[in-house]
């Protein structure tokens, strides 16, 4: 029984097609998500429908795997099984791939104003308040809170946080530049706030530079050294390495720091590491129950005594690994510990911006980008969603549009229209005189 | 000022590109919707940003055009003012263009179990509940409930209704069809009810005709003369004109029935026709009112004797004659009666098949069906967006495969796991003694 239908689950549930056995693969979602693709779902620039995939359809013809809707809550290894909200699951192997979320260090308090992205409705509501943040700008008439919405504050400057804020900074210079009568959209400013000393830290320092110059173009200030000491709906206090706070007024904060284990490890009753993930033994499996895998995000494992990365290759490679090992039990085989095959990694900042590392070789700049573009595209489940993401970005990068723009959901408080009553003045400034107006 | 950027609001502001006005478009959404294709989002053929396009951007080049985000709460024509939640706008013209809803029938508590499809919302939700119903099918163990599960209510065979009737039909016959290991969607049953005597009311018999065998083909069975009388979480009653009536157990019903003006018609304390909406003068005014047009859904209006349809073809033409007549007021000329030129109208059932009247011209099958892509590519605004349908379409047609099946939001209450526990029967059937289940 697989728990997931991420990279790692998803990628174990393949390798077994041929396998003799039955596979149920339980998910609390109907849909595997291309999830290094989310921040371009949360700032406009691919539909849901482009990365998300029914898990489904993607196993449909393997004839000894089903799919079933459902949350796990809790295992009871002793007794092998999974419990649900609404009944029980019994296995003979277990591959748990349930992942890991962003951490708010205890302040959990903190989610519902810095929305972290790791679900569609994650990317859904950042959309929303990104593209509100214009629109409630375009309203307000005091400059000091006018600022306020043309703020977005990225916390955490990973790979997730380096393309949110990327893309943020575009969003206002090109995407929306014209789109406004009152606000320029290109006074956007991005705070990108990283705890450690740079951006990007698990790559080379040369390559965090050149991400960081590449930011800078597209009016991302880059905030190092910074911890995030307090969070409320009208701005965010920033705590330096040196001691000094600062306030930073903003309407929109996102959330893209820490690693927080899902909760099901807990129901293992293992040692956990600091960040919630399992501590697996050298071939995957929980301390003492040989017939449970941990895989993906989840997994704090070692490969020849390095961490293997929280990285989608770390899943699909691991996942890969627990078919394997149950394959080898069945043939009579011996067990092998994991070896991750770091096939390198690589971050885009923005349109013809990344940095790529293979090995020793690191690479930054417009060839960085488009390999960068290949490889995404080669990895985006489905023919059809390949297509339509070759699409989208073609257009977007030949025209700097983003057409995904909608706003979904609640619109909420916005600043009031008090200043166009009849007694106040036009949002335009005043027509000619020889203009009869419309309005 | 213009209230509402659909086709009426949105074709008035074009129109009024080179006028001397100062247009405020108001819109409670920041985006326009092709609504003609909404059906499709609903049933996970395209995404909601392939037929959504922000108002902003429509109207970006157009300088003498404002979008503003908020919604209207009522209308003070001897002021002269909008009223909003959080303001007022004075205008000199105001084209009112907030068009309809379903209507209940005065049974407005049926809305939560039987949703309409009016908004990205709506068709997302609708969306949500088809698929959970299949996944609901899958969990059951019960065969009547399994059937509930598997039967969708269309309520009212208006073009609407049709179109999502055959849709669903279409879903469990060839997009699911092998998905599923224990239940078979092609079983699925589409009930389309409708309180007239034939499907299409408003084409010719003929059509109506060829509309319901191409419906039947798809597992859809139409039920004519029957009124929904009662509606609840797990099931519908019909009432027949000749007075029997019948109960269908159900869990998904899809309102597409009756029309209800918007709720601001109502602040213009003039006189509403029994779905609420304005009767307005031959000019498309408001009685009393030269400087109010009511244009789209929301207009009872008349052509040359004739209602004018709701259809996004009365809604276009009504907003360009509302702008045509503002301009003529500019230049001191006398207005002119509106004039609806019926350009035909069309529906499709699915896969090849659709209806096409023009003028006296009658056309069902593929040519009709190929017609009918063809209109609403052209049609569909935004270059991209008509790329990405047209994308979206050949691939579905080619592998009758809908990719946009995402269950997003609340996944809410399905049938418990309960036969899966230890003492229960396994899901797939017993494997071959030989083999090993890894379940």
């Amino acid at each position: 029984m697989i728990l997931g239908g991420g990279f790692g689950g998803l990628w174990a549930a393949k390798a077994l097609a041929r396998a003799p056995v039955q596979i149920t693969l339980l998910d609390r979602r109907n849909h595997h998500l291309f999830q290094p693709l989310l921040y371009q779902v949360a700032t406009a620039a691919l539909n849901p429908g482009d990365i998300a995939y029914p898990i489904r359809a993607i196993l449909t013809k393997q004839k000894n795997a089903r799919v079933l809707l459902g949350e796990a809550r809790g295992i009871v290894p002793a007794e092998r099984k999974v419990m649900l909200d609404d009944g029980e699951l019994t296995y003979d192997y277990l591959i748990v791939a349930t992942g890991a979320t962003h951490s708010y260090f205890g302040k959990d308090a903190w989610a519902p104003v810095a929305p972290g992205l790791k679900s569609v409705e994650d990317a859904l509501e950042i959309r929303r308040r990104v593209f509100l943040a214009y629109e409630a700008a375009e309203r307000e008439h005091d400059d000091a809170a006018q600022r306020a919405w043309l703020t977005f504050v990225v916390v955490g400057a990973g790979a997730t946080g380096v393309e949110l804020a990327g893309a943020l900074g575009e969003i206002g210079l090109h995407t929306l530049a014209r789109d406004f009568r009152r606000i320029d959209p290109t006074q956007v400013k991005v705070l990108l706030v990283e705890g450690r000393d740079r951006v990007l830290n698990t790559y080379p320092p040369k390559l965090s530079d050149a991400a960081q110059r590449s930011l800078e173009k597209r009016k991302v200030e880059v905030r190092v050294n910074a911890m995030v000491t307090a969070v409320d709906p009208e701005g965010v206090e920033l705590t330096y390495a040196e001691g000094r706070t600062e306030r930073v007024a903003t309407r929109t904060i996102l959330w893209a720091a820490g690693v927080q284990g899902s909760p099901l490890a807990r129901s293992l009753a293992v040692p956990l590491d600091r960040a919630g993930r399992v501590n697996v033994e050298p071939d995957l499996t929980v301390p003492g129950h040989p017939e449970i895998f941990v895989v993906g995000d989840l997994a704090a494992a070692t490969s020849n005594g390095q961490p293997v990365p929280g990285v989608a290759q770390g899943a699909m490679q691991g996942g890969n690994h627990a078919a394997a090992m149950i394959k080898a039990d069945l043939a009579g085989k011996p067990r092998a510990p994991f070896r991750y095959k770091d096939k390198g990694s690589m971050a885009t900042i923005g349109r013809t911006s990344a940095v790529v590392v293979i090995g020793r070789a690191q690479h930054h700049g417009f060839l960085a980008w488009l390999f960068w573009w290949v490889i995404h595209i080669f990895y985006v489940i489905g023919f059809r969603n390949r297509l339509s993401v070759i699409l989208s970005w073609a257009w977007q990068w030949l025209t700097f549009r983003r057409d995904v723009r909608l706003i979904t959901g609640p619109v909420g408080q916005l600043p009031p229209v008090r200043d166009i009553g009849p007694e106040g003045t036009p949002l335009l400034p005043p027509a000619a005189e020889t203009i009869r107006t419309a309005e």
